[in-house]
């Protein structure tokens, strides 16, 4: 059943691939398929072996206001990888940058569970939140990979306070500041 | 020879390893190295397979007033990956997120060979240069990892002056803004 999940999320994004479809790719009931595990973003997590279910994570983060965004985000990531979650995290990148699959699966993670979510609470239209959150992402996976995979200090061992205060910043420009969006989308703020 | 250029350059560092010792440890007379390679970082860049040689490449991206480096640097950045480098490139970055002793060899090169240059123009005491080139290496591994890696839309298929409008803000203030560094840098700006 995750094999089939694996393959139909890989092949038709989080958004293309319905229960259904995954069911009878695996050759079974769709309610057996809800039975295990509960639903569609419970299967998929558990395709992809994420470190973290963004669901639980994210509404403290977004909960404070607009201009803290950036920083809330920050420190929401380095709690996450600073913990526990991080084996399974660095698996998963591993993972991705071997194999293409894994590659679109960890990139639907971000688009769908993350991104999404955070641009979401700004209510920009949608190339424009897109273009946004990929400008995010950009620096929030470069500091997974400056921190955890190559361990750069000063960065490495800095306190999360530290990269909240110097990166929180970026990240909220990338989402509330007046910026020339990637891909020609054009700025509602 | 490279396998032992490897070895001493993980082990030791850029700056720690010598033509001596890797000889040594090759078992052959340095002036042999010497004769093949040229130079230690010449050496280096074969060792750890370089996708392009940053003494040829920099310099013009240096070149222009400081406050065009946040710019220049993006620029430089996405020249190269998007060119015939960018295959070389991918092969390095798969084998650091697989492998402890690549990782520590890239690192060094974006220490020693990128980031030391780029902050170098800018004459900051040595912690403060070091904090600030992590933070502009967490940014720009991270868009190689959105753009190349992960193929994020519509970063991944944004024009490059499009991407030098929207990230170089972000190199820039990590090199001269005035921001609360990793470590506990002091700022002399």
């Amino acid at each position: 059943m995750l094999a089939a999940a694996r393959t139909a999320f890989a092949e038709r994004g989080f958004d293309g691939a319905s229960i259904r479809v995954i069911a009878a790719a695996a050759g079974v009931d769709p309610a057996l398929v809800h039975h295990y595990f509960g639903s569609k973003d419970k299967l998929f997590l558990a395709a992809i072996e994420a470190p973290a279910d963004p669901e639980e994570l994210l509404p403290q983060a977004l909960a404070g206001g607009r201009d803290e965004l950036g920083a809330n985000v920050v420190r929401l990531l380095l709690q996450v990888w600073d913990g526990p979650a991080r084996t399974a995290g660095l698996a998963l990148v591993r993972s991705a940058v071997n194999n293409e699959w894994t590659a679109r699966l960890l990139r639907e993670f971000l688009v769908a569970k993350v991104l999404r979510r955070v641009v979401g609470t700004l209510g920009l239209p949608k190339a424009e939140g897109e273009a946004r959150g990929s400008l995010v992402a950009s620096q929030l996976v470069g500091v997974v990979m400056a921190r955890y995979v190559l361990q750069l200090e000063p960065l490495a061992s800095a306190s999360p306070e530290e990269l909240v205060a110097a990166i929180g910043p970026t990240v909220q420009r990338y989402l509330t500041g007046d910026i020339v969006l990637p891909g020609g989308a054009a700025t509602a703020l």
